[in-house]
C-alpha cells in the first residue's frame, strides 16, 4: 500500500514497473536533436486523415499501441488506460482510443497530462484495482494552434516568448510486476497563478507551479537535487526553464546541474525558428518517452524526478479577463536495481 | 488493498467512506420535484459574477466548501480534489478551486465526471496515498448550450428528445476512516459507440455505455439487480432510460423496478418544458450528493450502484462527420452496518 508522507505526497509500497513505452512524433519533432531516439517518425501531418484532430487521434492510437506491442503484450492485457489531451472536450483521446475497448479514465491535465496519467496508473496498481495500466497523451501543433492561437492560414506573427505545439504522442505502460523503471512516488501539484496571462509567454506561467511541486517533493522526502540523475520538466520552453532554476535557486535550491526541460529539447532554436522551444501535452510524453526512460533502462540514469507542468486556462477564460491558473504534477522514477 | 475481479472492475479492501457531500443548484432544479433535498438554491444564474462561465466556477467552489464545512473540516484536511466539468479545458474547476490550493486532479468525464472522481478517491484512499480527498463537479445551462448547441439569444426549437443542461454541482469528501456510506468496488467504463450522431439525443448514445457498465459489473460481482436497493443512472433522461432498460431486458437483465435516472427525476417535463429530462455533470452529481446519499445516510436505501454516463464528443468532432463516443463509470455504495 502506497504511504502517504503529506498532503499530495506519497511513497508507493509495490514499486509500480513502467514495462514499455513509446513515443511517436511529426515530421518536424524527427528533425531536432532528439530526432533519433523516437520511435516513429510520421511526416504527413494529416497522417492519413481528413482532419488534424482525426490525425491527432490516430498518433494516440499507433503510440499506445506500439508500447502494447513493445511489451509483448496485446489490448486485453491493459486494465485500464488514462489519457487525455489539450483538444476541447479531449476528443483526440475519446476517438483515438476508442477502438481498443480498454476500460477508460479521461484527465484533463493540459501539458501535464503525461504525469498525471503516470502518477494514477502507479497509484491504482497501488491499490491492487489493476496489474497493468496505461497512460497516454498527445498534442498536434496545428489543432492546438487553431484552437489556442489564431487559424493556421493567418501566418501571424509568434512572439520571442511563445513556443512550438509538438506533433507527438508518447504513452507508457505501467504493471505491478514487469520492468526495469519503478515508480518510486509522486507528488500531485497544486493549482498556482502567478498572475500571468500573456498565451505566448506559457513557459513564465507554468515555471512557478514547477518550482513549487519540485520543492515541495524535496522537502518531503528529505532529498536533495544531488540526489537525482535528472530532475525534468515538461515544456517550460528556454524562458521558463531559467525562472525555474531562479525561482528554486531564492529558496536556497540549485537543481541547475540536473534540470532538463523536455521543451527547451526537442527542437533546435536557430535552425527550427521555434523560439522558447516545444509545448503540448505530447511533447514531454515523448521526450520522456522516447529520451529519458530508454537512459534509465540502458542504466545511464537511476533516479529522476519528472515534473510536467499544465496551463488550465481557455482562449476563453482569457477573453473573460482572466489570468493562467497552472499546475504540475510530479513522479519519482528509480532504476530497479 | 483493493482486489481486481476482472478488467475495470475490482472491490475495495479498506472500504473508503464518503464523509460528507453537498449539492448546490439553480433557480430551475429548485424548482423541480427535487427542490427540497439540495443544500443551496442559487436564484441567480450568474451567481454574483460577470460571466456564465466565472458563474460555473464559483458552483463548484461553494459546494465543496460546503461538503468540507458539514464534515467540520477545513481545506487543509483535503489531501486531494478530482475534478473536472464541460466547458472547453475544464476552466469552471480549475479556476473554481484555484483559491483552494488543495493537489489537484483534473478529469474530463463528460456528464460521468461524479462518478468518475468518486471511483478513483475510492482508489487513491484504497492505495494509502491520501486519507481525505473529494470528488466535484458543475455544469450550467448558460455555459454548455451556447458551447455544444446555440447562442443563448437565437432562442432555437428544442427537439422533443433533447434535455435540459442542469445548472448544478455535487461534491463528496472520500474518507479512509469515517462516513457511513462506503464505497465497496468499482467499475471504469469502456468507450461504446453505437453510431449516434445526434446531440439532441444524448440520453439514446448514452444508454448502451450504462448498459454495459452494469451488465459487467453485475456478471464479474455475481449479483443480480434485486440485490440492489437503487440503480441509478446520471443523466440518460426519459427516453435514454426507457432505452437502457429495454437493453439489459434483451440480455436478461430486468432493472425496471431498481432503476433510476437522475436526469428524468430532476425536473417536471410536464411543467417545465425539459423535454426528455436534466442532463450535466452537475446533474448526477447533485442528485446523487442531495437525494441519494442522504437516502443511504438515513437508512432508506443500504446497497446502489451509481452509475453516470458521459459523452466524449465535442462540436468540432460532430461537424467533422463523427459520431458520439460514450462512457459509464460505475461506483457500488453500501450503507455501513
Amino acid at each position: 500500500m502506497a504511504v502517504k508522507i503529506e498532503r499530495g505526497i506519497f511513497r508507493t509500497e509495490k514499486r509500480p514497473k513502467i514495462e514499455s513505452f513509446a513515443s511517436v512524433v511529426g515530421g518536424k519533432e524527427g528533425k531536432g536533436p532528439l530526432g533519433k531516439y523516437f520511435d516513429k517518425v510520421i511526416e504527413d501531418s494529416h497522417f492519413g486523415k481528413d482532419t488534424w484532430e482525426k490525425a491527432e487521434s490516430r498518433f494516440q492510437l499507433e503510440t499506445v499501441s506500439l508500447a502494447i506491442k513493445k511489451a509483448g503484450l496485446v489490448k486485453e492485457d491493459i486494465d485500464a488506460i488514462f489519457s487525455g489531451d489539450l483538444i476541447n472536450q479531449c476528443i483526440g483521446s475519446a476517438y483515438g482510443l476508442r477502438e481498443l475497448e480498454i476500460p477508460f479514465l479521461g484527465l484533463y491535465g493540459a501539458c501535464s497530462t503525461m504525469a498525471e496519467g503516470m502518477l494514477l496508473s502507479a497509484l491504482i496498481t497501488d491499490s491492487g484495482a489493476v496489474d497493468r495500466s496505461a497512460a497516454v497523451t498527445s498534442s498536434h501543433f496545428s489543432t492546438a494552434e487553431r484552437q489556442f492561437r489564431f487559424p493556421l492560414s493567418y501566418g501571424g506573427q509568434r512572439t520571442p516568448t511563445s513556443q512550438w505545439t509538438c506533433t507527438a504522442s508518447g504513452a507508457a505502460i505501467i504493471s505491478s510486476e514487469c520492468g526495469e523503471i519503478e515508480i518510486i512516488g509522486g507528488c500531485i501539484g497544486k493549482i498556482t497563478d502567478m498572475g500571468i496571462s500573456d498565451i505566448n509567454n506559457m513557459g513564465s506561467a507554468m515555471a512557478p507551479a514547477a518550482a513549487e511541486t519540485i520543492r515541495r517533493y524535496l522537502t518531503a522526502t528529505g532529498t536533495d537535487p544531488n540526489d537525482y540523475d535528472a530532475i525534468v520538466t515538461g515544456d517550460l520552453g528556454i524562458v521558463g526553464s531559467r525562472l525555474l532554476v531562479e525561482f528554486l535557486q531564492k529558496q536556497g535550491i540549485d537543481i541547475s546541474a540536473q534540470h532538463f526541460d523536455c521543451g527547451a529539447m526537442i527542437f533546435d532554436p536557430e535552425k527550427q525558428d521555434t523560439h522558447c522551444g516545444g509545448s503540448g501535452c505530447g511533447c514531454s510524453g515523448s521526450v520522456m518517452c522516447g529520451y529519458f526512460l530508454p537512459s534509465m533502462v540502458s542504466g545511464e540514469r537511476k533516479n529522476v524526478l519528472f515534473a510536467a507542468t499544465g496551463a488550465l486556462m481557455s482562449p476563453m477564460s482569457l477573453q473573460q479577463g482572466e489570468t493562467i491558473p497552472t499546475i504540475s504534477h510530479l513522479v519519482h522514477l528509480g532504476r530497479v536495481k
